[in-house]
């Protein structure tokens, strides 16, 4: 059953997907129409609402999808495909401690806290306060904010945690971060590394490759469907970059 | 420190790379040259040791890639790039309850159980009962058995669990199975779904659309990178397909 | 040096080609400016002129890529890379005769006699007339009508021409008209077929396999580039899918 | 009918397709059988052939396919569809004079001998004595060795040749060659590129700017499919990087 302070989801179409959070003295509004908020305490998830014009949506229970639709953006955000690959290639699992920067928008940390749940912790560096402090909004508005450390600072001088499980670095620079990270992680911990040009991904292995081992790259695309009878087939237009992965494991090589 | 009865990674190069548990008695052998395993005993993770030949290799904790390099598999296994999307698409955190269907190798039982971790609860369904043991004895191995439910059964006639987060099928008629899903997920509950080809992703759409909302779907595909100095570039050959992933949540529409 | 009634390319920037005939008494206008045609007249290809707003354009030979921008299209249109891959496929040179069908904006049927030159005979076939029309008056301003014979007819019923090099088809249901094709050909000729779904794919390849040889399917992808210093990489967004090319050749087997 | 001297195809299946000449003296064999060639004469193309061991086989007319998978290759060699999108973007026609470098195993070389017919000038440049010598080779077996001219030479210090309607460039530092080619070039003509790193768009890039206008940069990508009844799907492995394709044309600005 909805109540009040819930967050859910209205479905109204593929492209109309909102994230509210549940108050009665409010009105959720779209170019398709509103409904008061106060109507959806005492639904069920996955039922259909009326909203005032007639049209049919539904409520929803928020997935990571509509976490990802309903983050306020500053900066630009991470895909859901290549988030959903880092978070593997992190292998970070319940109870994991893990390094991250920039912050960025926050939508990896977001999700990393949605995933690795409450036994975790998530220290997640910027140097760009305002940055920061909306991507603590955008956590605190989805009840993520207590599993999340936001620490104002530049990794490429320091990470300040040791022992750490894995690092995650989105920045335009990771080279000049590459020794912080691996003073940072646990011996064999994981370094996962976003970047969106091939020059930055060379510059990348370089710095990596005499500290860690399984160094590899990746490019994730992904291709989306029409689903429609007897015309099921690629979408005509599509995302065809967003950046590419490097990962590899600290080994005790140099030392 | 590394002891008797852990599982560690043998790393010797990008294909050469061994899941093995450390028994004291044995050896570790390959076409590189072999070491015995009481010599890993008291070396920490990400050192380096030396196999007979001297050739130089790294033991390393075992992550999700590891493992899906290091099952045993009597059938096709799902690449990692699809498992990353399939977990984040099935929205499972911490304490979820998930089923699937069916079992294959297990690998993405086991992945489930990894991620999830020990609060959760993965029960996993196939017809086949040689399938399963085998898929029982990776999560064995893995030490990852005891967050796994094995049944033997067929998911077309029923799913016996209720009020379930999500569902995931691998099978070749998961349309005979939609409605299955339908009756044993929770309201606003994800049900994802892996096929090989176009034919089928209209087929399941058909089968989902009046039950379920947000249904889309979707190809993944993995490009590699050579990393070499001035020298970065796409792999020649690689993976082109290995299939489709469609998503729904339930709706109440039919109620 | 440019004269009148030449047809000529003005360049102005990468979304701003256009393809027009030298015409004394018309003045050219784009968004960016104007120019009377007269002052192009004498002007060398490739040379820089200015509009009426002092923005730089350049004035350049028509390539096939030109006249694909320059098109009048009330149908879609093949893009470069389909068309270029299919004319090879087709394997026409110089003095070869070919037939289409259906004609559609009549690109294909333009880019093959702009290709094959003034010895090869293109037919090209539809159902259409206003379609057909359409098409003629592209081929007639591009200077290239001599060369392509317009019939109004249906394949499915009967190509009347014989011992054909090659025949290409692009129509909704290509398997009804293979039997013409093949009674068109010349023995060892090729049928390349252009279709947009995987269903088609398959009830094409069902129709050929009994009569033709060497029969395979392929899709062809184009990732544009950003060119910039220090940040070259793939644009974000592009065209994912057009289509599916099936190539055979005709085999005696049936005979 | 197939006479002696004739170039022909013998197609056992999608893996076994040869490119011989017709002498009656000899045989030729493969690992499902052998045929005497004088038993090819007098039979039709497309006609079915019975090789020794009752294996059924075709004899079909040599197309610019055939030729790709026959011929002899030294070194790597264009692959189709990127020669095919080459052929379009050079938009040369049966007359058209074109200036390439290096010849390579001269795959590219002979295509456009091929696709422009008697009446073009093809002038191809190497460094390499022995490579040319082999490409040479290639040409005259395929009878269009006439229409090609072979050069040794560095087109990084002068191309001979002015007026030129185009230019391939598939060497490892063409922006050394961008000036030569841009001299040789008639005012408005292509100069087109092919290279099979970033680094080297970004580099060739740099070079073309401020000569050239219209400069683009593409990957062409082929997907091939598998065809089954009821499992027609992309290959599961197949070819994911060959190169990047650059593209200008010859302004006038510079002068």
């Amino acid at each position: 059953m909805i109540k009040e302070g819930d967050l859910v989801v209205i479905w109204i179409d593929s492209r109309r997907i909102y994230l509210v959070k549940v108050d009665p003295q409010k009105r959720f509004s779209s170019d398709k129409g509103y409904v008061d908020m106060s109507n959806l305490i005492g639904k069920e998830y996955g039922e259909r609402i009326s909203l005032s014009t007639g049209r049919e949506a539904f409520v929803l229970k928020p997935t990571p999808f509509d976490i990802y639709r309903g983050l306020k953006r500053p900066t630009q955000v991470l895909y859901p495909k290549d988030v959903a690959y880092i978070l593997y290639m992190i292998g970070a699992k319940p109870g994991s401690t893990v390094v991250e920067a920039g912050t960025g928008s926050g939508f990896l940390t977001i999700s990393m806290a949605y995933f690795l749940g409450e036994s975790s912790k998530i220290i997640t560096y910027d140097v760009r306060d305002d940055t920061q402090r909306s991507a603590k909004k955008n956590a605190d508005f989805l009840g993520l904010a207590d599993r999340i450390i936001f620490k104002l600072g530049d990794v490429r001088e320091k990470i300040e945690e040791t022992d750490i499980d894995a690092v995650f670095f989105d920045m335009p620079d990771p080279w000049n971060a590459v020794k912080s990270a691996y003073d940072s992680l646990s011996p064999s911990g994981s370094l996962v590394i976003f970047v969106p040009t091939i020059i930055q991904v060379e510059k990348t292995f370089m710095s990596m490759r005499d500290l860690f081992v399984d160094v590899h790259a990746e490019e994730l695309m992904s291709r989306e469907y029409q689903l429609k009878e007897n015309a099921v087939r690629p979408k005509s237009i599509g995302v065809w970059h967003t950046g590419y992965i490097i990962y590899g494991r600290k080994s005790l090589k140099g030392d």
